[in-house]
């Protein structure tokens, strides 16, 4: 049984929100948001009400925020800013979501949300692993890392894996499924205290502090052979660096741009065509919820990673909804230590 | 019975050879080789002699003469410039090379080769077609056009393939290829001529010349719902510029880099990491000889369309081996119509 954070079940009250006051241009800002109180939601036939406990905190929300292309529409003005979470059914409407069921879907920043199935991401067994596992590790972050790096990123035993953000939330989770998987992973991070905990708990064989390690000359030692697979969550210079060290044949994860703080007007850097052709490098870009069907392959194999201590996965949870409007400028700083999450259970 | 340039047999006399004279950085210039004349070699137990009748010019070879990463050794100065040339046997002392045979291979500008097994790209069937085209069509040229478009484009039947260089050696297959497996194929090339070739030889639905379209907006009315596979040759701002019309899921097949005349310095262009998320592309490089094993059946499935009629080709043949050295830079001015060879049998 879940021995962790189960709320008791109260009638609802009030639905505090997270709004989305104006168009970031760059990273989300706390000012950007509005803090707002609403009346709590009534479901109707096929809808079903969920009273939210993790509500998550993810740097591709800078892009749901944002008015370009994405993979998603932006969200609307003055509405719940778009977020996951993990909440409970406390009402359901719908003929196969059972009242007291745990899911982890697009519930948004806020206590209640009226939500249909195309909302939930997935099903919680909450005797699998602590409720707030289902944000990060079994949720998007650990899913993300599992099959952004298997399908994307094809390992093969010995591989050197290069990745950045290397303590993230996903990042400190491909370094242990690279390993798991007999490769050596080698970390980027933005300050000495994470290249230690990469290291220490993350199953890095070698980190660097990219902020201050000569990133050339780093990579050029740590990976002589060139490196086979590079997940990259930063994009920009990190990533024009990375690719002039890749190994022939070898493959680019392109899950994220954090390094790269705004798009408008748009940047420039090296060009990169005769390195993908010479290297025969294959640069792919992964969206997580293209691959909806492999999500419950991914969590049993993490699920039993996990089990095994085969993987070890950090939280930084606060507890106050009014943290949300900064939370994800403090991402992008660096500022967390694991997946950064709000629990308001 | 192959009715084409066959030559008659006769004694070797003296070897014309087009020496790499200096290291070019750009694009080869006339005066980067120097002609020489040498003895004729013998070949030696395992070798075998070859006189070559097509001298294949390739865009590749700008890269094998550069001393800059490439996917092969540099050219040494003073040695025979690298090239693909098609040649006859004349004599063996190797076990399973036969005087009188065609082969297709690294033969090297020059009227003779001593070779060994793993000079040869291909074995000729001279009755397949005529002895030019396994320089070309049912050589490097056509093999890449083939196996790069189906193995990394993977096209389907309905898409929308974009071709950079229409009208090449290389691109002007393509189309026919994405023609014949059921796609639309749109073609860039740089002169108005061109693209009248291209629309009326080389069966594309579309073409513009980059030089003189506004290539975002023709691309934007061309390919509505976004280009599927990007089959490009140039890179630079006509690769910016594409990447930026592809469809979600879209592949680019880097071939070649054609629109960049030097690397170094680094040359700059827009940041694409973020498309390469957004769109979640699949961006790959394709170097044929890592695709000897497929040889094969892509030249048997190019001889079929092409006895059916489903490909058309062109060669642009001269008859003289002191045109070698200006000819790479011709290339790469568009110069040539269809594939560039010198006939020195």
């Amino acid at each position: 049984m879940n021995q962790h954070h189960v709320p008791a079940f109260s009638l609802p009250t009030q639905n505090r929100q997270v709004l989305l006051a104006k168009r970031p241009v760059a990273i989300p800002q706390a000012d950007d948001f509005e803090l707002d109180t609403a009346a709590v939601p009534v479901p109707v036939n096929g809808e079903f009400l969920v009273r939210n406990i993790y509500l998550s905190v993810d740097p591709a929300q800078r892009g749901w925020a944002q008015s370009a292309m994405n993979y998603s529409e932006p969200v609307e003005l003055g509405s719940p800013m778009r977020a996951l979470a993990v909440g409970q059914v406390v009402d359901s409407l719908h003929d196969s979501v059972q009242k007291g069921e745990y899911l982890y879907g697009w519930f948004n920043w806020q206590d209640y949300c009226i939500a249909r199935s195309e909302h939930i991401l997935s099903r919680i067994d909450p005797g699998l692993a602590p409720l707030s596992c289902f944000a990060g590790l079994l949720g998007i972050n650990g899913v993300t890392a599992y099959l952004a790096l298997t399908s994307l990123g094809r390992p093969q035993a010995g591989d050197t894996v290069l990745v950045s953000t290397a303590a993230g939330a996903v990042g400190s989770l491909v370094s242990q499924i690279a390993h798991n998987l007999g490769c050596r992973a080698i970390g980027l991070t933005g300050s000495d205290d994470k290249v230690a905990v990469a290291i220490e708990r993350y199953h890095y064989d070698l980190a660097y502090n990219y902020r201050t390690a000569d990133l050339d000359q780093a990579l050029t030692e740590a990976a002589p052979d060139g490196i086979n697979v590079f997940f990259d969550n930063t994009g920009g210079e990190i990533l024009d660096t990375a690719l002039r060290k890749m190994a022939v044949g070898g493959r680019i994860v392109q899950c994220g741009t954090a390094a790269v703080s705004t798009w408008q007007p748009p940047p420039t850097g090296l060009r990169n065509e005769r390195e993908v052709l010479t290297r025969r490098l294959s640069w792919n870009g992964f969206v997580i919820f293209d691959h909806m069907p492999k999500w419950p392959e991914a969590i049993g194999t993490l699920a039993s990673w996990l089990r095994e201590g085969k993987l070890h996965y950090d939280e930084d949870i606060s507890e106050r909804i009014e943290d949300a409007p900064s939370a994800i400028d403090e991402l992008y700083l660096g500022k967390n230590r694991g997946k950064r999450l709000i629990y308001i259970g």
